[in-house]
């Protein structure tokens, strides 16, 4: 800690809020990817007393002169505060950082929320490694871009052991936007992460493909974007409709079964292979709904393959 | 018509709009599923005279109920009208429907506008086929479900010529919401479905395979729903951005390059597949990123995979 106190020079914009937390509400951040450094910038902005450290120097640089302070090893930065908060690219990385023997030693007693992502399977098996060695843990995920960081248009999700959830959330607020505790499971977070994932580079790939058949068709971009922007409007009905299908087992297809579904399907990849773009995404899909239709349940509506997806 | 005029009782709620259209803005409908269905409704209701067939009969009872006139053939029904709309299942069918000789004369020298889906290339055709035969003719589309006909909330797209579409603009505003001419060239409007389908489809099949992924870690739909709404929320401005990313092919990965969204990727594959998940569609877009990588374009962001779509 002495070796970089001195360096911990809070900016006088920050001193003013600095009062509102005592010396147990200093935070540690390892981890300065453009999210990490985004989280180190917000608890600066709410006068924490930040300390930071990254695997690769010299990302620290706008954050010391900010007024974070910069440590040599994550043993140590993690001395320097009753919170440490984990953002790396996966949990091969945050594993290689919280596991090694000196920072697992400064961590006992100490509490780790990581904020990294990966799938549940590895968040709960390095809840079982803190439970282990004395270290507090809560998983969370961030569910929006590094800017919204700080803003109201943030959102965090965290599960692990709800007290202290409670304990550290005066903190973690200080990130902006809103945080929701999702249970006591800690891969629930991670849970909801891959979940909403799958949605948004889902949609991303659809969104990708549908600009390449656009241009193909000499349709601009910024042509087909207030459309898109018209499908996008439509889904949040959509999607809690189809949740209530999917808890119900009841799939409707009044509307739209999943036959006249296949029916696009095909039009689109016809489309997109008559100027020799590929649809295997799309021929992915279309297999799905046919095979929802060979089982049977051809006057559903398409969500039914939620159902089949995992049986083989 | 004589057949079937006599039916052609409008009802007395309809009477008072009648007078705002002329005997040419009777309009006829080919194809009663839920969406012709949905669009002779919305006729009916403005008041015009409205006539319908279908090919499999007894789909005509609650519209003949409600004044419009049943016509026993195709070819008598284009006759009732200056304008026949089409809506069958795709150009297979409006092909059968309107290529019978006793239909394509009747149509000569009247109008039909084709709302059936299909690729561009059977609107191209279909419009062919209409030019050498005295139809004149205009393809569109309808984004929006068959509930939203007649509400403001509808939305049609159209393509062909302007002056036909400017001629008939008032008859099919009485199918309310917006409508948009896109232009000359006869496959535009089904150009905008496609693509836009594409968006839909390929984002309705990311949900519901997040909704599997979500189920299998004991997180419900109605859980996951309002954070999907979120995801959904946060569309329609990066649907703006990576437009203009697409048309000017700069794809910034300053926030979010394609090796970061590789990895949330690959945590969705592995999370799935876990599970004993079909994770097809994710690794074939996993693919397609892993590609961009490796030719070079790794801190790009992932819309470049749309410049990759039609490279083999």
């Amino acid at each position: 800690m002495q070796r970089f106190s001195s360096s911990a020079i809070h900016g006088s914009s920050s001193m003013s809020t600095m009062s509102t937390y005592d010396h147990q509400s200093a935070v540690t951040v390892l981890g300065l990817g453009p999210m990490g450094r985004a989280l180190a910038g917000a608890f600066l902005d709410a006068g924490l007393r930040t300390t930071v450290w990254n695997r690769t120097p010299g990302r620290d640089r706008e954050l010391t002169e900010r007024g974070a302070a910069a440590a040599p090893t994550a043993a140590e930065a993690a001395r320097a505060s009753a919170l440490t908060v984990v953002c790396v690219v996966n949990y091969d990385a945050s594993d290689a950082v919280l596991r090694e023997e000196e920072t697992a030693t400064a961590l006992k007693g100490r509490t780790v929320v990581n904020l990294s992502a990966d799938t549940p399977g590895r968040a709960r098996d390095t809840g079982d490694w803190a439970a282990r060695h004395g270290v507090h843990y809560l998983d969370g995920a961030i569910m929006t871009p590094a800017p919204t960081i700080g803003t109201s248009d943030a959102v965090f999700l965290h599960s692990g052991p709800r007290e202290l959830y409670l304990r550290h959330k005066p903190v973690l607020d200080a990130l902006g936007g809103s945080h929701t505790h999702l249970g006591e499971d800690i891969g629930r977070a991670a849970g909801y992460d891959i979940a909403l994932l799958d949605l948004f580079w889902t949609a991303m790939a659809g969104y990708a493909h549908a600009l390449a058949v656009a241009r193909a068709e000499g349709i601009t971009g910024r042509e087909l974007a207030p459309f898109a922007q018209g499908i996008a409007a439509i889904l949040p009905p959509l999607i809690e409709e189809f949740a209530g299908d999917a808890d119900d087992g009841t799939y409707s297809g009044d509307l739209n079964p999943i036959t006249s579904a296949a029916s696009s399907m095909a039009h689109i990849v016809h489309a997109s292979e008559a100027h020799g773009i590929d649809a295997g995404v799309m021929r992915t899909v279309e297999g799905q709904a046919r095979r929802a239709i060979a089982l049977g349940h051809g006057t559903d509506g398409f969500m039914r393959v939620t159902e089949l997806l995992g049986r083989h």
